[in-house]
């Protein structure tokens, strides 16, 4: 984690500068782009070059992990979705593998914290079909859109109840930072030009309203939201259970693992690392929902400069993601009033990343194309 | 165009049913890909099918033209760069290029009513590249991201100032909807499973803004904007001629061809053309921005079941889109501020539209997972 907090440093000015004085010579009106022109300004600031490279497959790291505070009855499902949701995932039957196959984007699912029997070991379908994990090799051995890879990475099965003790030791806390800088870190050497943040844990919106509090300053019930889509009397309790987490353990923003392990979960601090080590590899990092924002939100407090590495995929219709990313200083591209996690509405901002990028590539200036300027 | 109109059906509510029942049973929490899951449902009601079909490849009708209206001093553009663009397309160069590469995407340009020269005839780049234009073949010969085609079907060299006479004639207007009708057919036998609405020409926000006024019934002040980025001159001297001409020729919105005459466009009315055979054709068309919408607003106009095909790429930042766009009850995919036209906008929202019908083929039930539910 110190090596990969060293690496990480700002934007490079000139390469920005260089971006925005191209932009004024493509054959398009200043500015039509939108949004689009200062994306790729940004991410030419990351690359160092002008015009950034065409980001290479995207990959998505899929941390999934289980919470202690799901006893508190926060969510309506039980626990061993998490486990039951590795395999779908694995078997290529969930929404982000549908989405992955879409872009053309790698998915790798870290058990990093899964409560019960190791990832992908838990049983197939009721018909006996697909459920059979790929193999744990080496990350990236083929092309994107393959089989979905499992990577057993597990720091603990699920965390402590951060209503009755701190969800994790920092030693934890720092264990799944590294698995996830690990994950990155191979995935980039892989060749993934664009890594995809995602999560899968019941239970896990909870944490993470706890997290954006914690590092925002903001009140529960103003980042805590219906996650899977609870009732009125469920989401009293969630909110309750966030103000009595944070009031036990009166977590410092300034100590980012001690807010991890008072009230974070071994997701969301593997995502703090998948960020952080985008960030010091200088890729792009596709921020998605709550569970991501919570994560990035714990990496920008590590290394503010980590901020410059993130690309934020969607507005997640949970209020703690907005919060986040108002935080973060960062503008969703997708605003499609999605919630499922999965990393699912990062992955839709893919194809739109790089055509951003894109244009600075292939569209023609004025002069070499002999369009008159007004 | 009468044979197309008499095509058009509603949306098939037993398809939507079964998308929405089905939907209940996928691996996600219900509701939890928010307009994603409304979108499959109404693209199953258009298909008459659950699920409807993946999408083929997208295919952009660049529709071009000019506009009398120029001379009013609208825009600081010079009339020629419609045809330059049309040539900046053809080979390769525009936004709208790089877009369709990012996705796959087939582009023609249909020059239905270029000033001067025929389109694609045009003076090449300076430095003497790439300026050769696709041959005029059938469309769809090729495999998509191939060269960029040409259609010649210019109905006349530009419309006239719609502030001094009507724009078109009636016989005009029908054969730019021809036209547009014809492009989408054919792209549709091409293989097409998505056509996106696409557009090029100078001054044409102006009569884009006079068609939403004079269909919605908005004051031209709503629905008039900057378009390329114009001085705050331009745009008073805009909006004054916008309601100048609808002053003049008071259309009557009962009539649409008779609005496209008095102050439309030969790409507004053949992109109205466009959209009615994709909804005559059952293929969801892609909206793009005022432009398209302007031409959307017609197509409703003459069959008020063409809604059913249109899909909003996105909210363009011109005022007008946005007012069209609610009169057609229509929630953009995209917001990120663009204002280019071309279809770029729509472009980008392809891969979205894909996924949200991915999910109805590809994402598992909770039965057939083995995942436990609430």
């Amino acid at each position: 984690m110190r090596e990969t907090l060293a690496a990480i440093r700002p934007l490079d000015t000139d390469a920005m500068a260089a971006a925005r004085a191209l932009h004024a010579r493509l054959t398009k009106p200043a500015g039509s782009l939108g949004t689009l022109e200062e994306l790729s300004v940004r991410l030419a600031g990351l690359a160092g070059t002008c015009p950034p490279p065409l980001p290479g497959p995207a990959a998505v790291g899929v941390f999934a992990g289980d919470h202690g505070v799901h006893a508190q009855g926060v969510t309506p499902w039980p626990q061993e979705v998490t486990a039951q949701m590795v395999t779908n995932i694995l078997a290529g039957g969930a929404v982000i593998n549908a989405f992955a196959r879409q872009v053309g984007a790698r998915v790798t699912v870290v058990d990093v914290g899964v409560a019960g029997p190791p990832a992908g070991a838990t049983p197939g379908p009721a018909g006996g079909a697909a459920a059979e994990p790929a193999p744990a090799g080496p990350i990236g051995a083929g092309p994107p859109g393959d089989a979905p890879e499992l990577v057993q990475a597990r720091v603990r099965a699920g965390t402590r109840d951060m209503t009755v003790e701190p969800a994790l030791t920092r030693d934890e806390v720092v264990a799944a930072v590294a698995v996830g800088i690990d994950t990155a870190d191979r995935l980039v050497d892989a060749g993934a030009g664009l890594l995809v943040t995602g999560d899968m844990g019941i239970a896990n919106t909870t944490p993470a309203a706890a997290l954006v509090a914690a590092f925002t300053g903001a009140d529960p019930l103003d980042v805590t939201g219906r996650g899977t889509g609870i009732d009125d009397g469920t989401y009293e309790r969630k909110v309750a259970v966030v103000r009595a987490a944070l009031a036990r353990h009166a977590p410092d923003p300034a100590d980012p693992v001690g807010v991890l392990a008072a009230v974070g979960g071994l997701e969301h601090a593997a995502l703090a690392g998948f960020v952080l080590a985008g960030a010091a590899r200088r890729v792009p990092v596709l921020v998605d929902g709550v569970i991501a924002a919570a994560g990035a939100l714990a990496a920008a407090a590590l290394a503010p400069d980590a901020r410059g590495a993130m690309v934020a995929g969607h507005r997640s219709a949970e209020p703690g993601a907005t919060v986040a990313l108002r935080h973060l200083g960062l503008t969703p591209l997708l605003d499609l009033g999605m919630r499922l996690g999965e990393g699912s509405g990062a992955m839709l901002a893919v194809p739109v990343v790089a055509a951003a990028v894109r244009v600075l590539h292939e569209v023609a200036t004025f002069d070499s194309a002999g369009v008159s300027s007004k």
